[in-house]
């Protein structure tokens, strides 16, 4: 016997068909003999519908409220999934945020859990019902409703599944798990049975857009075990893991972000603090900064370009221009459109000419490429946007993955 | 300064324009120097849109769960109407019944409150904060989540204003106040200023409709002044409490009330304990009885006949039929074709001569009366259903009220 945390996002359980679907994957490994705690989303369309409400009455809804509001959804999907397991005749209960435990800060709309009160919830298991937890959402210390924001329900199952020792997480999503492209780009791309945790952040931050990085780097930090499959085909999906079988690849996949802005600041005087300027007000701004390149420029003055989400570029492009009087910004050059295509493998550092062999595969496909970043289980270019698809298969088949 | 509980019910904030319209009633009370609770009921049509999610997958939903899904309703109602504030400027925060401090019993779907930590709220209300609670929920001793059945939010609303000291509950719904008839019916309708308790509670029980009965009795028990007011038209409404302004009527108010069902058990055997089983049995499955009528039959027989409301109706003669057997019934008759129309007023009691001026108009309407029972200060009588309106107009006529 042992303890498995199911999460099943927000498509899963996007109406009464895909319920009773979801009742009988849980049904069934409960009926294994395993103990089995259910992490739900809220379902297909409800956050966007609650965000509209809260747009109707306010042109900018507290933050405190929003979370209040949000966090009914998975509530309602946790209720429904619960009757129906219950209808089907097993023992189940729902638990929302705070009844599961879920104790975060007071960053409202994006909380961090601080920890995970379990009594309840081992409780429930020692009764030997099935839990089924809302994702997404938790209180703080003074009581108040927070929600985790993007990734967050995938961060509350890997959060319970490391609390609570669970033998696997299984993260059920509408692909059926880790490709080494994407299949609709690749006709040749590979489903993988093994990922190391690091490839998987890699993949998570460059667009891969399986599993969060947040919850992955969760994953990582306390060993949990995450098998990434599909909630509709009944198959083994990638597991996600420290360390996995070697296998006689250079490369584990090809990525690729379309929601990408490049950021040119031109002409800043060669002088130190610059950069520690420029980047402080942008974390303050909440703007997440991807690749960072600083070339030196003419006359005693230096260019600094980095990407953002293309969401964050105007927050970016307006804090950078309040500060450019007193930075000397002689110019802010924005584009967003370019795709960031990125080849991961942790089979890199000990295989020189990867990257000689992507920028070939590119070359050969007449492809320029506009920025270069590399780490070392992972090599970024920026190309223009409508080549992406193109790059993509030209790496992939060059890399024969 | 005071301190104000207001409650607005779903179709108080059915939309964005309803939900701005109760933020401003909110702040004009909250400007005039008073404390304000605020207790909110789900908008509009959410109650039933969740019953009808709950049935697609469950053809008997848990009760447990019914609460989890159905207490969300509540809880957007309260974010949204909270965000409106804030966007107003006002210092607002929304409160669930957990966090409000809504403790009551685990009787799902209908639980009574058993009392009420007001810590939080009172922290809240210190620091000036308008607070939002969500009506019609709580939680039990283990934390899980309950419902108060029907006329919850209006009996959370006394509640919270009896356990706060409130100078008054108002009560905000879409009529605007407590008529001595059906307005739609009677066109001599007027508008009461004052009614006892007592009335209320019998206008209530009666089909009036304005506040349920639930209420009225803990208003009643505390002492707690309600106002029943219109959330649109901004002029008083009607005062609920203890001791009234005496009028010179005999009558209060005429009440109508369709969905009752007569259910008449003949040929019982005339031995002790009948009764005793008969209304046993449909406690036992939850059927309220109205008014009981015991006539003396023939033959060592006697006849019961009573009232439930019709929606209980099938429930009863189920039960009554498992059971005619061991009692002896020969005959179940039942007939829901019929209306109660009842005279209320607490001078009732001082002035002879009420039920026979009652019986004089009828008669006078030439509308046949089926059954009788009078209390302290109301007289019900039973007549055909397409009567009921005739009957009430001319009473009303009758009474001069």
């Amino acid at each position: 016997m042992s303890l498995i945390v199911q999460k099943f996002g927000g498509s899963s359980v996007r109406d009464a068909a895909r319920l009773k679907n979801v009742a009988r994957i849980v049904a069934d490994t409960y009926e294994a003999g395993n103990d089995v705690v259910v992490v739900v989303s809220a379902q297909g369309d409800t956050t966007d519908n609650l965000i509209a409400m809260a747009s109707e009455v306010a042109a900018k809804p507290s933050r405190r409220e929003m979370d209040v509001l949000m966090s009914t959804g998975e509530q309602i999907s946790a209720a429904l999934l619960t009757m129906t397991l219950n209808e089907m005749g097993f023992p189940a209960k729902s638990l929302t945020g705070w009844q599961a435990g879920f104790l975060t800060d007071s960053n409202h709309r994006s909380a961090r859990i601080r920890r995970i009160s379990k009594e309840r919830l081992e409780n429930e298991l020692g009764k030997k019902n099935i839990a089924v937890v809302t994702g997404f959402q938790g209180i703080n210390r003074y009581d108040d409703i927070t929600t985790l924001g993007r990734g967050g329900s995938d961060t509350s199952a890997v959060a319970l599944a490391a609390a609570l020792g669970a033998a696997r997480c299984q993260i059920f999503t509408d692909v059926d798990g880790v490709y080494t492209a994407d299949p609709r780009l690749v006709k040749t791309a590979r489903k993988l049975s093994e990922i190391t945790y690091d490839e998987m952040l890699e993949l998570a931050t460059l667009g891969a857009q399986v599993l969060h990085n947040r919850s992955v780097e969760m994953a990582k930090r306390y060993n949990v075990e995450i098998e990434v499959l599909s909630s509709l085909e009944r198959k083994p999906g990638t597991i996600v893991k420290e360390v996995v079988k070697v296998e006689k690849m250079m490369i584990t996949g090809v990525a690729k972000d379309d929601k990408v802005a490049r950021i040119a600041l031109v002409g800043l005087p060669d002088k130190p603090g610059v950069a520690f300027k420029v980047f402080s007000l942008l974390a303050s701004r909440r703007v997440n900064v991807d690749i960072i390149l600083q070339s030196i420029g003419r006359d005693n003055t230096k260019d600094i370009t980095f990407t953002v989400a293309d969401s964050d570029k105007q927050i970016a492009i307006d804090a950078l221009t309040e500060l450019s009087p007193s930075l000397g910004i002689k110019e802010i050059v924005a584009d967003d459109m370019i795709s960031k295509v990125s080849i991961v493998g942790a089979g890199m550092e000990s295989n020189p000419g990867v990257a000689a062999k992507m920028f070939e595969a590119l070359f050969d496909a007449n492809i320029n490429i506009h920025m270069i970043s590399t780490s070392e289980i992972k090599i970024s270019v920026l190309i223009d946007k409508e080549l992406g698809s193109k790059a993509v298969t030209a790496i992939h088949n060059a890399f024969e993955v």
